[in-house]
């Protein structure tokens, strides 16, 4: 017996050197490189198939391409097509004295989750961190044991009964043993999830699990495992697991016992799985450990084996004797984490062989990573990663050099000359192919929006935007006299907002009103006044005109321009937009401080005679008379001093802002389910504003409230709602006003596109395409609309609209215990944006329940808007750097591959930008902004020529679209150079790195997925 | 030579089979345990030395034991002592086409740091992650590479020489290329610390950065190296390291340039530390690898060669052909990393031949930690972790059954029962032992003060102290119609205070004055009224009763009582003080709300005849009049309408209370230098009160502010500062004062102790000791002095010392980068509370200062240090654990062991005890409350009888101590388990897991040590 193992182990040797080995001689090498060619041309040629290859060739020079042989042949039959494994680590153990059972301690679906014994529960998902030295024992187990493959068993009994057979064939046991061993697999099985009424009382629950349902008769009939004595197996033959039959475990009847069956844990398994059931154990009777490894085919459902119903493929078994229970543990661990291993489990399914799943195991070892014993603590448990890379690799030889490298970089570089940008020739050609690429999403656009997120935005952005639009429309209404004021403002606002978003190529933005609109307004407005001209006309001829310029646009194809809008312009645009957000915020809680001053120093005199300026503030000024004691001055510049309103509205401010950060949040703090969780992050924005409003209204302080006007009529007597261009105008007018009109079109074309440059963002991961030339379409006509109705213009508002997708952003549930949720794009539809604006028409009718929210409230708000969208802009990771000692700095991408100081030079340039932008938009030049903004593109087109060489620029922002010649150019030129460097071989060169952008939560960061073709 | 090649690589399966293969089988194991036992006995018949062992018996079962042996062996000379090893990792590479040159890549001193090539900055440190397929590649690199041990050479050309030489001679080397190696060898070492000014312009540096110094000569100076022309090599001799000599390198002179040498990092390398040097590279000429492993006996400073200058003691040289850069360098972190473990840097030092350190590189892989592919992407770079388990392990032979185990359970279980609180049966026994114990630290005790933490200390509990005490004396006052008020209680406090913190045993306690002292003195002073007896002798009388009852209790060692105070006691009481803390500071807001109400509902009228509440506040009521408008109808309670107050109290409130938690956690944030961020952090507290004094200043509302008396005279005029204890009492009062002085004596007792318990927590890793019999001895002379001055009792205050220890936590820098800083303890000195007290007695000199200080924002600091303080409590964990899924629940430890519904129980049992002393502490029997504390004692003890097993409590609390008689029956009854066990063998025991306390940053967590006897 001895000297068989001795042999056995010899033979291991070898094994485990080819498995880790890989010589570093130099024939060895060639030979190596010259098989991966050939392997690679044959696959080409043959579409990816090497079944051809039959085992023709059975030696393979490593356990990485044996592997790759294996996965590559396709089996016929369907019982070895891998499925999903759910695996169970068993352990024999006792209770009251010598009484054994099989118990659960450890399960696997993607992450390690262990029973903690003491706790009696589940420990949280973690990555299994295994010793190598127990992986060595395994392999040494797989090497010796007894290997079954493709048994036919319906009983557990059967199966036990054929491995002991084996066993004693093989000399592995003594003939005498037969019975214990027996007995022993056939002990019953004890899972975390069946309640053990004398051990657990169930007296005090988490409130948080209270109201969880724990059996979901749905979930069964998911993975067809309703099949009670009601059901004959035969009514299971179509479904998916027609090869499952149901059959009766040792001890138990037909019947699986669902109130043992935890059904939270159900719902993870995918439907289809089997399971692998791993039983490693001590026992008293046995002097040497023996080994089993059994895969059945078909699959049984083996019940009382396994936690949940689903049927066995695989069956590991290790018994030996006492006082290595641990080493046991280990190596029961290890077996496990190799089946859920994604290549060890398709090898697995496909082994013809021990030595295809020895190879397996080298395959494996080969691949590990290794934490050095000094700098790790092997009893920390480790998170599982957001992300896991594909493995994908493992099962395909190395490609020559870089080949998918440069394909996926070059992907990256054309990343804004997408098929949407695309010049097309024709006149409205763009236009065509945006209409067709959103035609077909037209239902889903609709069918998408059921979901409670999208109420949660509804609510979230018709609070943020009545405020603006209101605001707006009272500012226009002193800057034009009264021509246009807030009753237009609302009623344009809705009607061109439920338009857009009914027919807009990217129904994600939302419109609003802009500063630059309103200087032109002012500028016009006054320049009528001077020349005695009339405004509303003229204005309504300048629309047309405007319309009529974006149609042409439209029809040029323009917004294909915007490829060269890069993430240096669109975050400098973007972040001065959110500056200017949080700065109007603030500016408007300190005019609060003007309306309701404070009585400082206690001054009590000002009580009697203060007169403060109660400046016009919602457009049409008010003048309340409150009890009678105090009346200003002048009632409409004047008000009385209504003390503790500043103060409290100070309160009522900050404390939105916080509160409503916090409840977003919300969702990744551990309190309650996961569910309530998320509810409460989506509505953040709508809870807080409502729970100020009640604080507001039960402290009863008269802070300034949202006044709605409450008639739908023009504001001005003067005017109705269609005016004439012309009207009393000389006609020389009409054509006059295309030269404002051009100005007026740039304007709106900037606004509109760089906003939806950003909504447009790569990392968003929109799947329903854009529409830029839809987009401008839609604003044109209604931009003519109400030109022609009198009321004011609206483009995409850059805020408004990140707020809009950020409150509408996708998360996929974890699958997998552990596995962490990924972010998984935008809940693109066209229902939140119609409602937002539907419900701002309707406003006119529900003043008597908007009058309660207090206006600090909406600026609290806006705050929470304008910081939270600055969040995702790189440039301020950038600057934050600045006050970062080196070492200390994030581990951002960029850092690794561009110097600081060029970095920092960068943020410099960027941040002169904004500066120089702020000054412009805030002096009388305002209308000039949007232009100031094309400047930015040539800023960044400059940056080309200075020290910034092309890696860096690819790091910090997108590479700019050139010349189709230059690129070609370019091409030849990088081929040569790639010729060349592989003459030369650097050792430094980056050829091979493909970029790739992994969005995070918020914030972009590259990630490079190195391709190492070792 | 191929041949060659192959019959070693037969070799090398041997070796890597003996390496991490330990066969199942029954025989191999029984050897095993066998040797181990003999091993161990030898080991200490001997006293540890193995020396005498020799060579003798050169056949190990398993690398761990041939390790174990190398490191045993004791070598008499100097040269294979280890030392501390610095390694840096140097690739060939080439710049502006073919001119060579070795580039550091990467370092290590305990983590590795790697050069962002492109980025041209190091990263952080991080946990090597290495594939164990280069593992194995070194493995064979040493196998068959050159090995020259303790090489005797002077110069790098020396070294390259005598290599080359070797590699020519063992045909691992053609004579040809001879050259072409030297010159590789030989070419010039670019350091990431050297300035490239072609490539690098300083221009744009990190704000952060600026200021900090780049040359230290002193640093230098320590490691002995400041060896220029100027000082002979002579005069080194003497030093640590008169076996390093400086020699000049390659292509330098033999100064060392120190414009080259980072200093920050200079400051990590611990002194005597040396030098690995790894050089991997591609090299044109070669066909096949050559691998040279170097030690150098004795280590020569080798100029240019290392990025820092130290003696280089290690080389290791890759040199191979093109295209396998990566796998190089893969190699080279291998090796770098292997140098950096405890273990093979030992075994590296003392290895005699190859195969020492090929049994070193096993015996490491025998010990890592593997991650699998499928659940970890190995390019995330893993930070340090907090704690790294020693390796000490690895050096010596496992223990027999869990030994060392037993020990370290027995001293937790022994926790409260060390020599400070063992009863000495003699007078005055334990208050001897104390004053022995404290005395040696009395100088240390003010020395240690030197630090701008304690400053930091002083100021911001100075400013925590005076309110209350300020507050106490108003209300006491008010109780005691100004017989003893706010002057008194600033004078009382200050004098017990400095007494305290002159000669107490722990003067880390901080006095103040407690609820049950306020509502003894109102009920006595009640009861004089009522009887017409004097008030202030009476209590005198009490006072000196209560006094000598405390001594009595000091000199029967009473106070080891407190070992009965467990954790459950603790955190109860704890978290009730804390609680009343939070409390009243919002509770005193909400009295500013009656005192300045609002002006609610717009009713204007109010602000003509309201008539608010102004009660009295500072004990000294005080009426203003303002500018002469409205005066209130009543002076003294009824006050003028101040508008805005509330608000901007509730403003300064809650900014206060905000910005303190922010700058308190400034520390752990990413910006400035770690000293202005710790600097921050520790003045947080005092920075804040600054701030809102400065706002409140140029606000100029009239907030409530601290009013501190400006005269150092009685408060009556009734009374001087002595007081007779019998005055026109009847004589029987001296004798009857004895009654109420007993239930005052528990009141003080319990009140001192328990606040001594939780300042003396185990966690805070107190090195000085505790002196609860002096303590007490203080309080209470201190106690009798102010009766017979007429001044309040002053006791330990719980909060106020809790908020004291924290802001004297020590952290140690981190010494090696990537090592985590921890927690070494408290500053103990005497020096805080001595100032804290003295300049509150200085107080009434600084009215003219101290009368800007708002009330608010002292109340703001009381809610900061009551949540503050609740943090490290468990308690609270545990109630936060109800609100949470159990699978959200964080992974405290006790949660593994003890089921969760035991946990909620536990909690349950402890809150409903809160909520019992809570309603004590407010109704009118709150002079029981230090009773009912005791009471809690009880409590827990019952807990042992019920459901709780020994085992569960000893996770969730501490044990109780027990009579010593059952302690010793209890030691046998578990020798015989241990027994029995060691018979039965449970595959599940635990009795190996010695339990160790890990105090983290502000909470303990247990963390099981196991031992796994492999």
């Amino acid at each position: 017996l001895n000297t068989n193992f001795e042999k056995e182990e010899l033979e291991s040797h070898r094994a485990v050197y080819v498995g880790v080995h890989v010589p570093l001689g130099r024939q060895s090498k060639r030979r190596h490189r010259h098989r991966g060619h050939k392997h690679h041309r044959k696959r080409r040629e043959r579409g990816g198939s090497d079944r051809e290859d039959g085992r023709e060739s059975p030696t393979y020079d490593t356990p990485s391409q044996r592997v790759q042989f294996i996965l590559g042949t396709e089996d016929d039959d369907e019982e070895h097509i891998p499925h999903d494994l759910f695996t169970e680590l068993d352990e024999l153990s006792f209770r009251e004295g010598s009484t054994y059972e099989w118990r659960e301690t450890a399960r696997w679906l993607k992450f390690e989750e262990d029973v903690e014994d003491g706790g009696e529960r589940w420990s949280k998902p973690y990555v299994a961190t295994l010793s190598l030295h127990s992986l060595f024992e395994l392999r040494s187990c797989i090497l010796n044991g007894t290997v079954m493959l493709d048994m036919r068993a319906n009983t557990i009994e059967e199966i036990a009964e054929m491995v002991i057979d084996s066993m004693v064939a093989s000399a592995q046991l003594d003939e005498g043993l037969r019975v214990k061993v027996r007995e022993a697999m056939l002990k019953r099985h004890h899972h975390q999830s069946e309640k053990k009424l004398s051990n657990r009382i169930p007296l005090v629950r988490s409130i948080a699990d209270i109201g969880k349902k724990h059996s979901d008769p749905h979930l069964l009939e998911r993975n067809g495992l309703l099949a009670s004595p009601q059901s004959a197996p035969g009514s299971l033959e179509n479904s998916k697991l027609s090869e499952c039959r149901i059959i009766s475990g040792s001890r138990e009847n037909s019947t699986v016992d669902f109130s043992k069956v935890d059904m939270n844990f159900m719902r993870k398994i995918p439907p289809g799985a089997e399971a692998s059931n791993v039983l490693v154990g001590e026992v008293d009777f046995l002097e040497r450990p023996i080994i089993a490894f059994i895969r059945l085919a078909p699959a049984i459902l083996l019940t009382g084996l396994t936690e949940v119903p689903v049927p066995t493929r695989f069956l590991f078994l290790l018994l030996g004797p006492f006082g290595k229970g641990s080493q046991y543990h280990e190596i029961g661990r290890s077996i496990a984490t190799l089946m859920t291993d994604e290549i060890f489990h398709d090898v697995a399914y496909k082994a013809k062989d021990r030595n295809d799943l020895l190879s397996g195991i080298d395959e494996f070892l080969d691949q590990v990573t290794v934490l050095p014993p000094g700098e790790w603590d092997p009893k920390i448990r480790i998170e599982p990663p957001k992300n896991v890379p594909s493995q994908e690799k493992r099962k395909m030889p190395p490609l020559p050099n870089g080949l998918v490298g440069a394909s996926e970089a070059e992907k990256e570089v054309e990343h804004h000359t997408g098929p949407e940008l695309q010049r097309t020739g024709r006149v409205f050609g763009g236009l065509v192919r945006d209409v067709k690429r959103k035609t077909p999403f037209y239902w889903s656009d609709l069918r998408d929006a059921l979901s409670l997120q999208c109420l949660a935005s509804i609510l979230f952005l018709y609070c943020a935007c009545m405020s603006p639009v209101i605001t707006f429309g009272g500012l226009l209404g002193e800057a034009t006299k009264g021509n246009i004021s807030a009753i237009e403002s609302l009623f344009g606002a809705s009607l061109t907002g439920v338009a857009y978003s009914l027919f807009a190529g990217q129904p994600l933005t939302i419109l609003g009103s802009t500063g630059p609109v309103l200087v032109f307004e002012k500028i016009l407005f006054k320049f009528c006044k001077d020349y005695g001209l009339s405004y509303l006309p003229l204005r309504t001829s300048i629309g047309l005109w405007t319309a009529f310029l974006c149609l042409l646009l439209v029809a040029t194809d323009a917004s294909s321009l915007v490829c060269y809008i890069t993430r240096f312009t669109e975050e400098a645009f973007a972040a001065l937009i959110c500056i200017i957000f949080i700065y109007e915020a603030l500016e408007k809680l300190f005019q609060l401080g003007e309306i309701y001053p404070v009585n400082m120093h206690s001054h009590l005199d000002n009580l009697t005679f203060y007169t403060g300026s109660w400046t016009v503030w919602y457009g049409e000024p008010t003048c309340k008379e409150f009890d009678g004691v105090f009346v200003g001055l002048a009632c409409g510049h004047h008000g009385p001093y209504i003390p503790d309103v500043l103060f409290w509205s100070v309160i009522l401010f900050f404390t939105t802002f916080f509160l409503s950060a916090f409840l977003k949040q919300f969702k990744t703090k551990r309190y309650f389910p996961t569910r309530v969780r998320s509810t409460i992050s989506d509505f953040a924005v709508f809870i807080t504003i409502m729970i100020m409003v009640l604080l507001d209204y039960l402290v009863g302080i008269p802070s300034p409230k949202l006044r709605v006007p409450d008639r739908f009529e023009p504001t001005s007597s003067n005017r109705g709602w269609l005016i004439s261009p012309l009207g009393d105008n000389p006609w020389w007018t009409l054509l006059a006003a295309s030269i404002p009109a051009l100005l007026c079109t740039i304007l709106i074309f900037m606004d509109q596109q760089i906003t939806a440059v950003i909504i447009n963002r790569k990392e968003h991961r929109l799947k329903k395409g854009c529409g830029y030339h839809l987009d401008l379409l839609v604003v044109a006509v209604m931009l003519g609309v109400c030109s022609i109705m009198g009321l004011p213009w609206f483009v995409a508002a850059t805020v408004l609209s990140i707020s809009h997708v950020n409150s509408l952003k996708l998360e996929s549930g974890c699958s997998a215990p552990g596995e962490q949720p990924k972010f998984l794009g935008i809940r693109e539809q066209r229902v939140t944006g119609f409602m937002i604006f539907f419900l701002m028409g309707l406003s006119v009718f529900m003043t008597s329940v908007l009058k309660f929210i207090p206006m600090p409230v909406l600026y609290g708000v806006f705050l929470y808007m304008g910081v939270s969208s600055l969040k995702g802009i790189q440039f301020f990771d950038r600057i934050k750097l600045f006050g970062m000692p080196a070492k200390h700095q994030p581990d951002l991408i960029y850092l690794r591959y561009v110097p600081l100081w060029k970095v920092h030079l960068f943020t410099i340039i960027q941040l002169t930008c904004l500066i120089l932008l702020w000054v412009i938009k805030v002096s009388s030049a305002a209308v000039v902004f949007p232009m100031m903004v094309l400047a930015l593109v040539f800023v960044r087109k400059l940056l080309d020529f200075t020290c910034f060489s092309k890696r860096d620029l690819s790091w910090l922002d997108d590479l700019m679209p050139e010349n189709k010649k230059k690129k070609e150019d370019d091409k030849k030129k990088k081929k040569k150079e790639e010729e060349e460097e592989e003459e030369v071989q650097s050792p430094f060169s980056i050829e091979k790195m493909p970029v790739k952008i992994n969005i995070e939560d918020e914030t972009r960061e590259k990630t490079v997925d190195a391709e190492t073709s070792l």
